[in-house]
């Protein structure tokens, strides 16, 4: 038995029997469940190396994201899939959970046809990069964004993450700032490193002093950061607070709700945030909004430029898609 | 060249060799390397239907829901993640953005051995399950979470939907509502139906009018949402609003923050949310929050047992974990 003779059997084209094999959404749902229903009365299992199958496409692109609950990463990957939905591919979610051990995992697990492309955000604790040389080798194309690895000879996607920090730093002491704290996550990311270089460019521009313990790395468990957040602003009396992370804006607001330290009065505080209801929050938080869904489409273009044709060489290229500030009511706007 | 006799050319056991080809993450990534270096060299392709091959599980499950951009899934799949991860098994996620055709598309890529098991919540406009049968021919086995399939023949996982709506409707009239709009999407759900039924339960026990006009299919595009609940604030003028989804609750802040109707001297408002941020919400909003994580780890747990012990097979059974209403001052509380 084999694709042909069950072609003949079921009185179908070749075509039609090896797009029920692949799981092909090009036949209804009724043909391919009678295609293999037959296949089983004949006991056929099909090689998947046949000629019919081996060419084909997964029409899948994973996408390789450290976390899910974050603003940032849905919007992020809604832009994805406007790209993935109108050349008609499947997207897969993976999630690392910061770990690099499931990034690796991943990486390993994609092998064999399984996705045509990848499109990745790196986790923090990722310190070598052997995994991502490896996924080369297998000639699967992969682009970054956000969190990228800049040595990689591939595209990459981040917002102008210098310049923002650098702009919502001066935003702060524009306001009125002395004395601004930076809350920041991952220290081993480019992106990380590049909000804190704004940020200190931002306090040398102003010759303002720069105090390491303003700088604070919240890279841990959330209950450790709330307590790190307390002692910062008991001990060392910020009045500004600029945020890397959503997350640990939302911090700084619930801290100072306990100790009943006033934003904006007592306190300003900007953050990198794609919160939809930033405005909502009492009182509204200003914002360095990135173009996540723009970052997200921009990426899977670049990719799908890449699958739809052979010869097309990704370019080795950062791409920089620039940030919005929003002024609200926590820094007094 | 098969398998053995490339492993013997290596000098590496056959089941290293199929381990390399099969993706497990149980060998290093520089012996896989080798390994298919190797077999490129030789234009050696595997045949997966192969004895080594054949039996191995994918050591995956498949997620699939309806958005991502909800805080109710995102956690859900913590729990999901947290027990997957406890099994050593990879989770992909899918959406549908609501697009039954997509569900049905993701169905059919699951075959073939892509996936052990799934978990799923279904799409907004699913109204045939044609497709859902169909994977039980394909012996996966698949459970149901919040936005489940009564008839299949699976476990099922959701909230209290009805008796939460109930309390909520009960929580309004208690702070004192007398005309209470009710706030849904998806009338096609058996979750939205429940909710329904609950709000039109506490309504009739406290011998209170019902008026079609105070319910509100809210289904559409997120800007027609805003548009009906200004004109619903407008016309009927309700005191109270019961929203059966998250969004939905933030567009009726946008409209009220517009239209200077004061939260909750004007209109006190309740709403289904796994808002991390509610008490941080101007004014903080009262939640009946679902134990999502919860709903996830049990839902996966029961799929996992599935997984493990072939002679387990799961209960047609609906497994309910409660809400908790937290009132906050949204409702005056």
């Amino acid at each position: 038995m084999n694709l042909k003779k069950l072609a003949q059997d079921l009185n179908l084209s070749v075509s039609t029997i090896s797009k029920a094999f692949r799981g092909s959404y090009d036949i209804s749902p009724d043909t391919r469940a009678r295609i293999l229903a037959r296949a089983k009365e004949l006991n056929f299992q099909p090689n998947p190396m046949a000629s019919g199958l081996r060419t084909q496409k997964s029409k899948t692109i994973a996408v390789i994201i450290p976390e899910i609950a974050n603003n940032f990463f849905t919007l992020a990957i809604n832009g994805i899939e406007s790209v993935a939905q109108e050349k008609g591919y499947h997207v897969l979610i993976y999630i690392t959970h910061e770990d690099k051990s499931k990034e690796v995992a991943f990486m390993q697990h994609l092998q064999n046809g399984r996705v045509d492309g990848v499109l990745m955000s790196l986790s923090g604790n990722t310190e070598d990069y052997r995994h991502l040389d490896h996924i080369k080798e297998l000639q699967i194309p992969i682009i970054f964004f956000d969190r990228v690895y800049h040595n990689s000879a591939t595209s990459r996607v981040t917002t102008d993450d210098f310049q923002s920090s650098y702009l919502a730093t001066q935003h702060l002491i524009d306001r009125g700032c002395k004395r601004i704290a930076h809350l920041f996550v991952s220290p081993k990311l480019s992106i990380s490193r590049n909000r804190l270089e704004g940020y200190l460019m931002a306090l040398k521009e102003n010759n303002m002093e720069i105090s390491q313990e303003l700088i604070l790395d919240c890279s841990d468990e959330h209950q450790h950061d709330q307590v790190k957040i307390k002692t910062l602003l008991e001990i060392e009396k910020p009045d500004g607070v600029f945020s890397s992370f959503e997350k640990l804006a939302m911090d700084v607001y619930r801290v100072c709700e306990e100790k009943r330290i006033q934003i904006p009065h007592h306190l300003k505080i900007i953050s990198f945030s794609n919160l939809e209801i930033a405005s909502l929050l009492k009182p509204s938080l200003t914002t360095i909004t990135q173009p996540a869904f723009e970052i997200g489409k921009k990426a899977a273009s670049v990719l799908f430029q890449s699958l739809e044709k052979k010869s097309f060489k990704i370019p080795d290229e950062h791409i920089i898609l620039k940030s919005v500030l929003i002024p609200r009511g926590s820094t007094g706007v």
